[in-house]
């Protein structure tokens, strides 16, 4: 990816000059902005790396997969929330890996905690840098050095169990790859989150990611099977069958580790085939309420479909205005809400049908299939379009959250209270916008998405917005984040969220695995 | 429950003149046997509880609820393994705990762990009493005095999220409990594992129990959206949203702990309305392999029925030679499946015929209703059939894993071979039946009876077929429970399922929170 914007160069999105003045008239955003910086213009610290350092790992892993160029090290200092971006935009010294490491297996893995255990070295799992709560900031803690572990090295499908649909994946493959590797024997992941095409199945794992499929395939979490971790006490492979009562589930407690406990070198994952056909039905709601109960009462019923979705009115509204200046079609008033079905043609009529019947009973309108096209055409590019918003003088950034269906509604009213009462108190009244992106029988995820002008210091400014809204989170009884997992930025809510007792419990775990406490220090864990 | 076999004596099954003269015939079991023994007969190793522990107890909980009478210790000397019906019986002393505890609230099993811990008293959580692995065996341990907590006083509905479907259930609520509980305000939980009528909602939690529903409604684990854990170092409050990515999912480390970490004091549970409709429908198949893929594609087409099970055909067989002998219906030949669909009448209808459909082509004869509903009403007394058996002089016992559908016929095969030819070994070939009760996208639980003719120590001679078959299970890939948990009867096998180092990971959380050992010594942690 670029080293200081989402994606790739050639998908950046350029603002049409309407969309531009929308922003000055309706957010105050100034009309005076900066040029963007060069690369060149970024300066790292130096590498601490010692000599000797450097040497015993070329030793290990090969000159080729131990690099300290800085065009590598900034690619490596940091992921991609709105903070990072603004970072790396700074003019002072960055912080960046010491070195950044490739490992080319499991074993090499193994051998590296080890080695870092050994010589007091910090080290950060690195897959698609896509974290957007500072999950792969390069933290050193208490020591000298600190390496950045890249996994892209590892890539393979190791093994594919067609009768089963078990895929074994090394942690460093892409969504893209995953699904190049299996498409080639007819069979799909089904796990498309936004950071879908940088982002690894060992990020995936590491952070319980979820996918915009969910209501289909399920959350990550729930798509593996078995897990492999190395750690610096050795190695655990868990994981042995697809029910099981003996004991603990500790797939679950690595699922989600974050690269404190160890480094997950590959998953076994549950896979499909590829759908047959897929069905497209976009709806239309007079407003957020009804289309979240029309929601529930689809996924409670258990028609559910493989994407459902709903967006509120100013998510509705805005899409409107954006597609209408920009000369598309208008989605719908109201709120619009997407539905996709995936599978067998049996299967998907089946449930075309009973969601359909099911959503019009409770007070949608059927707009067709197109508005849910268009969504999936264009689904993976809001981070682009975050990017150009940031170049001219908005904050965009967003978080999440999930709760009960009882409680939705007070969740989504106390967090937009707390986005838009913390920035309009610092002089830049924000736009705040929501959907539901994944279902369960007893709730839903809230996805926000905040734009206001740029105040002078953003990063303090978006700091200020963000205590409020995980303040409002918690005292609201929701989860500190659906999908976006904890790293630094939810740190401050962990204890909130597990408990005292439940921060003891992860410490013993992370003392017992990893003693000397270099396994990316500073993250989850309080 | 009876002191020496399952249930209550007004549902003892007696075996017809026929069924006795068939396991004579077949079995070679002896036509002398002497009568069971009288409550009388038992004898306990007397109470080791000191008078100032007594009353300190009966200050904590009331004197009313600190019991130390033979019949009260008698009742919780164990579980329900054919092993444990045999120690039972056996006229030597018997352990039991020292007395039997019977806190009323959360606060009084915290306060009561803290009081074993500070004065080191080895507790036993103690919900129905139905473990067939010995998770509720008196073992002190270490430790002069063993409490068995029994946890029926705990046996309220707290409260009921009807929007959401989240009801939160004290840990002594039992199946039926649950059911009047939740049907009063027309929901069910609709778990309903064989030792439903007993069977408590915190030992479902504690052993990752797995009801016959499974394939509509979910394991027991998938169903805890909250749990709280009373524990010697304070409480747990787990779950804070219907998906979450903040970090590992601890629930998941207190679901399947066995009372060796705390003692789960209620579970937020997820519930549905009571269904409309219930659809049933039964199969044959021509043999196993046929009968299983067809399972197979329905269950990875996304079509899953709310029951679906198929039986081998031993098991077929041996229903059919029942049915004949005791004058009821014939239900098949070959290999019987049965399936049930429940919810709105629309879902039924959609799952239904889509299903149907496919296990018509996958080459299922349709048998009709019958059969199913024989099933669902015969659904919860095999346990009762297995005493009458035993008091004949059979052993008979169950035994369970689960595996990848690639790799089900292999673990089928040599799991039989396994029993059959450590039995036949001893003198008593036995008749080896098998049925998949729980199905998955990726594979299948594989659910085994034995039946033989009772050597001259039942109990060594089921423990030489028991080391057979779960050497058999370890090796062939399979998990050493699927539903029955591990107790101290899959002890050997746990660190096969885990790795030495997640043994070390289980330890290191047991010591932070019980740092004494004084809950459930011997149980699940080798």
């Amino acid at each position: 990816m670029e080293w200081d914007a989402w994606g790739v160069g050639e998908f950046r999105k350029q603002l049409s000059p309407q969309v531009v003045s929308l922003l000055q008239a309706a957010l105050g955003v100034s009309a005076e902005q900066a040029p963007p910086p060069a690369e060149s213009d970024a300066v790292l610290r130096p590498t601490a790396l010692t000599p000797a350092h450097r040497d015993a790992l070329e030793a290990l892993l090969g000159a080729d997969h131990v690099r300290t160029d800085d065009a590598t090290r900034l690619r490596h200092a940091g992921g991609k929330s709105t903070p990072d971006l603004l970072r790396r935009k700074d003019t002072g010294p960055q912080d960046a890996p010491d070195a950044v490491v490739l490992p080319g297996s499991h074993d090499e893995v193994l051998a590296l905690l080890q080695w870092c255990a050994d010589q007091s070295v910090a080290s950060v799992p690195f897959g698609g840098g896509t974290s957007v709560v500072g999950g792969v900031d390069p933290v050193r803690g208490d020591f000298a050095e600190v390496l950045a572990l890249d996994l892209r090295r590892l890539d393979a499908l190791v093994s594919l169990d067609a009768v089963s649909g078990i895929a074994v994946l090394e942690a460093g493959v892409t969504g893209p790859q995953a699904e190049a590797l299996l498409g080639a024997h007819g069979f799909s992941l089904g796990h498309f989150p936004q950071s879908f095409q940088f982002a690894t199945i060992g990020g995936f794992a590491a952070t319980r990611s979820s996918g915009q499929a969910s209501a289909g395939y399920g959350r990550f979490d729930d798509m593996v099977e078995r897990i492999t971790v190395a750690t610096p006490s050795g190695t655990l492979d868990l994981g042995r069958g697809p029910g099981s009562a003996a004991g603990p589930d500790l797939r679950q407690l690595f699922v989600g580790s974050e690269g404190t406990f160890g480094i997950i070198t590959s998953v076994a994952v549950r896979v499909h085939p590829v759908p047959e056909t897929t069905a497209y039905q976009a709806w239309s709601f007079p407003d957020f309420e009804t289309g979240a109960a029309a929601l529930r009462t689809v996924i409670q019923t258990g028609a559910a479909p493989t994407v459902m979705r709903l967006s509120d009115e100013a998510e509705t509204g805005l899409n409107l205005a954006l597609a209408s200046k920009v000369g598309g079609e208008s989605p719908t008033a109201g709120c619009l809400s997407v539905t996709t079905f995936e599978g067998t043609a049996a299967h998907v009529q089946s449930r075309y049908a009973e969601a359909t019947a099911v959503l019009t009973a409770a007070g949608g309108t059927a707009l067709g299939e197109q508005p849910a096209r268009d969504w999936e055409h264009g689904r993976f590019d809001a981070p682009y379009l975050r990017d150009a918003l940031l170049n001219a003088g908005a904050v965009v950034e967003t978080l999440e959250t999930a709760t009960t269906w009882s409680n939705l509604s007070n969740l989504r009213g106390a967090v937009t209270t707390a986005l838009t009462e913390s920035l309009a108190g610092q002089g830049t009244p924000p736009l705040v916008m929501c959907h539901i992106s994944h279902t369960y029988p007893t709730g839903a995820s809230l996805y926000f998405t905040v734009v206001c002008a740029q105040a002078a210091d953003p990063l303090a400014q978006w700091a200020v917005a963000k205590r409020a809204a995980g303040d409002a989170i918690v005292a609201a009884g929701g989860t500190i984040t659906h999908h976006h997992a904890v790293g630094r930025d939810h740190q401050p809510w962990m204890l909130d969220e597990i408990g005292e007792l439940g921060g003891t419990v992860l410490r013993a775990v992370k003392d017992a695995l990893d003693p000397t406490g270099i396994l990316n220090p500073g993250k989850l864990l309080p």
